[in-house]
């Protein structure tokens, strides 16, 4: 008998066929591209759906994935292999494959966030984007993001030009976002939340193509049904690389991830500044 | 001829030996540890000796690391293997082993900074510090860092109780510091700068053991001769789990690094909540 189609499509695109040991084959979807080429989150998605199937512990702490190459809609591999399995924290390592090409390459370490306990103390809470009258719902351009039909994203009408339109001179964006299909956000497909958005630089008049090095995630709760809240802001662009750094919150103002990149603006002219 | 022993603490300290490619074995020094164990940042930048050394490009621009175990003073093994070489980036693994154990695993993407191009735009200065006049030199608590010996501190004498004695209450600490025997600052090294400073949650009243899960650095700038500002802050901590963000100047004002940890505060009590 076989299993029905997952109703979403982030499950339907986030679909992993065991090949053995820590061995997966998969599908890159077209659904989630920037231009032509899938969103890293959404492949870091994918991949750390494998993690956590291969780990002893269920969530990923901390994730990092460096981007070697450029990957493609079509068939992948995707390795993984435990480094460590402790009592309270596993480490593992992964490779996601194209054509026999290593493209994704990271290390994961997990534990069990319903288990963590400790001390809170948060010095910043959830961005106030205003009353939700003042909320405008636009998707970034669909030319450029086909992935932003994928989202409802909803801004404050008086930042919408800057997602969109005329930069703001700061780089810095805030939005709601949540799966357009009603997926309710969970712990993996926050590494694609935290780079769902148009990058923060665009808000100082670039808009050309800013590859991402090497992403990290920290996880720190899973999230509740709901929206969620993403800021991103990059402080130091300095020749031409810069970190992009973004804080999801969920509906209930829980801090769920923090979000770090190392992005590089191209020195071709064709990309710098307009 | 044998080559004359380094002058200077650090480069004794980082000295490694060949054993055929790709591997090196070192010898992790006492001079660096916090109360027993190894700085986290001293056992980095020791690695990253290795990890310029494989390279076909000079400089990291993004290294992760994450502590599967305790390292200790003693012989070390680290093994580096270049997963790819492009035209301006190439990405590394590496891994540290003691007694045949895998106690530090990481991923480095380097590149050349000197031949860095692109736009600057810098949100934030490098921290004031105020008037030298009102810095004074003070090291943090021998007989818990060691390392600090190492170091010349400079901090405002309004925040020297926080970073010694009463906490300040807010997580956040600023300084300038150098190494105390006139080793200049360069790239490796400022994966120690990274983590030489206490624990910002130490201002929170916190006076335990907080463990580094994950340590990644974006490396964004050769220093000139001179200080190290270094200004650490944690934003999020929650259940036990915290960010420590860092932000490296040098003389001059550049940024020259940024750092972010993945750190804990263990749930036993004894390392709670003062």
């Amino acid at each position: 008998m076989e299993d029905q189609a997952p109703v979403f499509e982030f499950d339907q695109d986030t679909q992993l066929t065991p090949q053995g040991e820590g061995e997966w084959s998969t599908v890159i979807s077209d659904r989630w591209n920037i231009t032509t080429i899938p969103n890293g989150g959404f492949v870091f998605a994918l991949i750390l759906g494998a993690v956590t199937q291969t780990s002893a512990h269920p969530d990923p702490l901390s994730a990092t994935a460096h981007f070697l190459g450029k990957t493609e809609p079509g068939p992948a591999r995707i390795v993984v292999q435990v480094l460590k399995e402790g009592r309270s924290l596993s480490t593992v390592e992964f490779g996601l494959f194209q054509q026999e090409r290593l493209l994704v390459k990271g290390l994961v370490t997990l534990g069990n966030l319903s288990h963590q306990l400790g001390p809170t103390r948060l010095e910043q809470q959830r961005p106030d984007l205003g009353p939700p009258s003042k909320l405008i719902t636009r998707r970034p351009n669909l030319r450029l993001f086909p992935m932003s039909g994928q989202f409802d994203y909803q801004i404050p009408a008086d930042k919408a030009e800057g997602i969109l339109g005329e930069p703001t001179g700061q780089a810095q964006i805030s939005a709601k976002l949540r799966f357009a299909d009603g997926r309710e956000p969970d712990l993996n497909s926050l590494a694609l939340f935290a780079d769902a958005l148009p990058p923060a630089v665009f808000q100082l008049g670039y808009r050309g193509w800013t590859p991402t090095i090497e992403l990290t995630i920290h996880f720190r709760a899973h999230p509740v049904p709901g929206w969620i809240w993403s800021e991103i802001s990059t402080s130091f662009l300095e020749k031409g690389l810069l970190e992009e750094d973004g804080r999801l919150w969920d509906e209930v103002g829980q801090l769920v991830a923090l979000s770090r990149q190392l992005a590089i603006i191209p020195s071709d002219p064709q990309h710098r500044m307009i």
